[in-house]
């Protein structure tokens, strides 16, 4: 019902009430403003960001955190967290409520391994409800992520109770159900989401694990749900790089995307979750995520002493936005908050050097226009040196455009810009600079008439 | 050094300060106070006490709870408990601070699943504190119950942590970890305690498990460790009924008394632990514990709704004393507070019965002696109706009969009243009513000089 209401008011709205309704998949409202965010934030903390010393994933699943009471950071200011998010021009930002030690970062009536477990203020702290109003007084979107797969307390590896016999399958039972009940809790406490992300995914309750997209159904009716094998709403795009490659089709084969459960999915380092499928049944856009300390030879999610040195530097940051935005996807960068609980500086500093430079490329076009139909021009005053163009599909209505080119006319005549496959909700081309008086878009395939939401011209020096 | 300046100290209270030392295993002052309680209340309350279920033990160690906020006790009052303990005469009484399920009664900074995880008391409760404090108002010295072989929370079996590989071991590692830090709490933030119980026994450390006996000796010096693989003070008397059979001797042949670590102990249906053996090295006596609620083809530690019928008749209680107390061990009553947070009336008004028979047999003794040697007298003023006698040995000293008679002054001459093999802390013999003039009692065997505490006899018509 929803979904035909969307297509309605989109439908409505671009006039194409009496057009006949292209057969291609389209994006929820949630989905829709996912893809309208292009910068995510996601926060990562956990207990062993204060156990001094390295993450060592590995065998930090397979390790229990002898003491919790670490778990003590005492100038915590989410405000802090959250405006260095916004200053890097992220309009959603999640937090990990849990990850993988099974820690829980609020007020948790069916876990007792959470906030109300330490002396950090009195047992009473709720990070995940500062997180959200926090959210909320910068208007950044909120965002939950949630870990089960792996629970070091628990006693859980890769979705499974450790153990055997009749004790792991009751285990088993009440840790889904302990699931279920987090999951109701983070759903119904915290108003509104953008998004809920399971950590390596969920199994759904077919494969023994807990029933949780009823719940999450129940409480957030416009929400990304990232994912378990009922359903995913988004992918992941196949690496931790903070890129995906060109095409990158905002629309998937299976209704799921774990990448652990399709021999085809597999294949070729991960390459459909990468490309997508441009017939593709199910609207499933790829994120693009990359810790913001995964610089020279580090890959850091989560906060340690002494790795400064290896956050991303600018150039980095914007080949990234590039080649992840730029390419119909979604930057997620992961920031990680210290001991102390703030944000370090260095990493403050650098998300906001990030979010002007993203601000200076693509704040002023020196011309834009929008349109359907095959071949849309846009013509200048008087021709200027440029360097970039910037195309989005109005992506309500689906991904339509399956070929295209991008012409200009210089002084000596029509000279091809930059050419491809899927514009998607965005498809960003740099090229070298030329002097053009006009341009024309000529979509040369599509699957639909083309419905170009936007198509801008920069000078990016 | 302690064992040292305890005999010291006796041999010069009972003036045998220049006697040769007999070589008999000698108790501790915790010991003989232990004993000297005779009667001694264990409260079981945990979990599950609230799922208006019947508690079924087997089912219960692999079944996690899984709303732990039922537990809420809404009237609970601790003064109520110790003195329903004190009323049936108990001087030690004992509370469960944690049983099968994992769940402590108390602030546990190690254990998350704790009165922390709770809306009860708005997660701010301490029942083992609450308990310790009317243990002292009523003066009745208070112990405390770890449960750590058992935890369908953690998903441990048996002392062992279900699993393989190395995440179990980290888990097995980490809960030993956990169950050191709360013995740490237990035993130092309670004040002095008469007894630390652990259920089933703990494991030590060269069997895999904590290392908890350091941490017990650091700060309890005048206490009863029970038990582990390295040490126990008593020994369970190989049954839950409340009896032992005679003679049940105080003193064994090992350190500890794991009733499944020893070939030996199995046999008879655990014969050795219930009569203990007369030339064994260790102190070690034995108790007799069985559950209030253990009449009729019931035997529950935990309170059950609708179970009332089940609590023993006073007819029982007398006959167990008479077979645990009388038969130099110690009675311990399994009892269990309701819901709502409050020993039930019907076991209230039993103990209290118990209590007063027990006051009522033996408060007012027709005449009292002690003395050393072979041969003890007790003459009456005027012959006498008696049916009931008491001896003490002054086990401070330790058990040194090993035969005796004790025979009564009648009408008709000398006649054998009772005769036996240990006396030790207390036996107590019924007789037929008979009318005596004198009593002798006659120590046909000891292993050093025999000194009698006290000699008494009844008429308990």
């Amino acid at each position: 019902m929803q979904l035909k209401l969307v297509i309605v008011t989109c439908l409505m709205a671009f006039g194409l009430k009496n057009q006949a309704q292209p057969e291609v998949p389209i994006p929820t409202q949630a989905q829709l403003d996912w893809q309208n965010a292009e910068l995510v934030a996601v926060f990562h903390y956990d207990l062993h960001v204060f156990d001094e010393k390295k993450y060592n994933q590995r065998e930090n699943r397979i390790t229990p955190i002898t003491d919790y009471n670490i778990f003590n950071p005492k100038n915590l200011d989410t405000d802090q967290w959250v405006k260095s998010a916004k200053d890097a021009g992220c309009k959603i930002a999640i937090l990990t409520a849990t990850h993988e030690t099974g820690f829980a970062l609020y007020q948790s009536d069916v876990n007792p391994y959470c906030l109300k477990a330490v002396k950090w203020r009195n047992g009473k702290g709720d990070i995940v409800k500062d997180f959200v109003e926090s959210c909320r007084k910068y208007g950044v979107k909120p965002g939950i992520y949630i870990g089960i797969r792996w629970n070091s307390f628990y006693g859980v590896y890769d979705f499974m109770v450790n153990g055997d016999g009749k004790f792991a399958e009751n285990r088993q039972k009440y840790y889904n159900k302990v699931c279920e009940g987090m999951v109701d809790e983070l759903m119904s406490r915290y108003g509104d989401l953008a998004i809920v992300w399971f950590d390596g995914g969920a199994h759904g309750p077919e494969k023994g694990g807990p029933d949780v997209l009823g719940i999450f159904e129940k409480y957030q009716s416009n929400c990304i749900f990232y994912h378990n094998t009922q359903r995913a709403d988004i992918r992941w795009g196949g690496s931790e790089s903070g890129t995906v490659p060109y095409p990158c089709w905002g629309t998937y084969p299976f209704r799921y995307s774990h990448s652990t459960n399709q021999e085809v999915i597999y294949k070729n380092n991960f390459q459909l979750l990468k490309e997508g499928d441009p017939n593709g049944k199910y609207y499933m856009p790829a994120m693009s995520d990359a810790p913001l300390r995964g610089y020279n030879g580090r890959h850091e999610w989560f906060w340690e002493p002494g790795d400064e040195a290896h956050i991303f530097l600018i150039e980095n940051l914007v080949k990234m936005y590039y080649n992840s935005v730029g390419h119909n996807s979604t930057l997620i960068l992961g920031l990680t908050p210290n001991a102390d609980g703030l944000m370090p500086e260095p990493d403050v500093k650098r998300l906001k050097e990030f979010g002007n430079e993203i601000n200076r490329l693509f704040t002023n076009p020196i011309a834009t226009t929008s349109g359907n139909g095959k071949k849309i021009i846009l013509k200048l005053k008087e021709k200027q040196k440029v360097n970039q163009l910037v195309l989005l599909e109005e992506i309500a209505l689906g991904e339509r455009v399956r070929e295209f080119v991008v012409e200009g006319k210089t002084a000596n005549g029509w000279k091809k810009l930059s050419e491809g496959s899927c514009i998607g909700h965005k498809y960003i081309a740099r090229f070298d600079e030329v002097e053009v008086s006009s341009f024309r878009l000529m979509i040369k395939k599509s699957v639909a008439e083309p419905v170009i939401k936007e198509f801008a011209i920069y000078n990016s020096n």
